[in-house]
């Protein structure tokens, strides 16, 4: 996996219109799944997104999932370990929040970090992140077994789309409230972020495949994940109980 | 690891009376080694008690850890599992019961019941019980990379004492209420526990050990456990802050 090799931008015979037609058919499917999955509730869904900073995270929940019932949908944004959450081991705060059988939930960033910013800031022994890899795919084994299906995406952005969505924040008046100066510190830290991600879907990815989501594009995003859930919720072949 | 050839009394050359005044004494180093443990934050002691029915978890619990101030300990049995459990994967309910840093805690029966009992009563698919194993080696691994130190005892008794303890429940007033007729109905199951707890022994161990504690007499159980206690708690060369 050569990240920097692989495109931010579609395929450039897919065509814009006819994938938004596409992507308001796959949201109509959606709802209906989504009812079946609550109802037979014998799993759940568990949907990873990571991306860099301004990758698009927030507007892939906005938009992909927009057609969900609420009742059977949650978010969780992960953020930097607070004081309570520093007295536990790095998946504590996790996994209350992954799914019951019949739900969905998001995670709005995830364990992940945990292995992406310790390694990219050398805040913690080698050995032990080392280690993460492994206690995560060992996590994250443990909840298919319970009947948890877990999709985990990466929205590619390319390092001049995320300048131009973080300039953005600044100049236009209802997206400043995202801008954080943290952004772009981290910015200078993207070589380091790419190698640990590249890292990360080379040891994480056996059991369950990460999805690299071409991510320039917001309508091309919300097309190949929304086509990927549907794709998943029909493989479960799922009924009514009697 | 063979039990029915582990002695689950104490060796014959040990006096009782001396012991008793020696686990007197451990009691009293107790206090303040967990004091310093709560005062430093760096640490957290996680135990761990399975055994038969009757093989004496509720009285370790009583006598054991008597000296320790309530502030900074906590106990969590595990029973069957609710309906609402049932939902989640194996380790959801156990996770957020884990010690936070400066605390210790008491599992009385623990995720290992997520092995003995599907095997025992062949309520799972066999490869999902198999993957437990590492799945908890892991888990607990995980544990440890964050600071907590786990002691695992298995409190070893005699069928024959099985069968006293649950008989005393029955004619003892006092002791009535403890009585489960699922006891009974576990005690037909005796070797194939055995058969699991051996497995267990062997594939959790490596980096883990469990004790097997010689339970048939109180006097040495809580002996036997309270030494372990003071003795990893003084290795640990905690300090009070600055």
């Amino acid at each position: 996996m050569n990240l920097s090799k692989t495109s931010t931008e579609p395929d450039k015979d897919i065509d814009k219109k006819k994938t938004e037609e596409e992507t308001l058919d796959l949201y109509k499917q959606q709802a209906p799944l989504q009812n079946l999955l609550y109802a037979e509730k014998k799993h759940s869904l568990l949907i990873i997104l990571q991306g860099m900073d301004a990758a698009g995270k927030d507007g892939t929940i906005k938009h992909a999932f927009s057609s969900m019932n609420p009742m059977g949908i949650e978010v969780k944004a992960f953020k930097a370990p607070t004081d309570e959450e520093k007295n536990y081991d790095f998946l504590w705060r996790v996994h209350p929040h992954t799914p019951a059988k019949g739900m969905v939930q998001i995670f709005n960033r995830s364990h992940y970090e945990d292995i992406l910013v310790p390694t990219v800031h050398k805040s913690l022994d080698k050995q032990i992140i080392e280690r993460r890899y492994d206690i995560i795919n060992s996590f994250e084994q443990c909840l298919v077994d319970s009947g948890t299906v877990i999709l985990k995406f990466f929205l590619h952005i390319s390092k001049e789309e995320q300048k131009n969505r973080i300039a953005e924040r600044l100049n236009i008046p209802h997206k400043r409230w995202k801008y954080d100066p943290a952004d772009s510190t981290e910015e200078k830290n993207w070589d380091a972020y790419v190698e640990t991600y590249e890292k990360i879907f080379e040891k994480c990815s056996k059991e369950l495949p990460w999805f690299i989501v071409p991510a320039d594009r917001k309508w091309y995003r919300n097309y190949f994940i929304a086509n990927e859930i549907v794709k998943t919720l029909k493989a479960l072949k799922m009924k009514y109980p009697e």
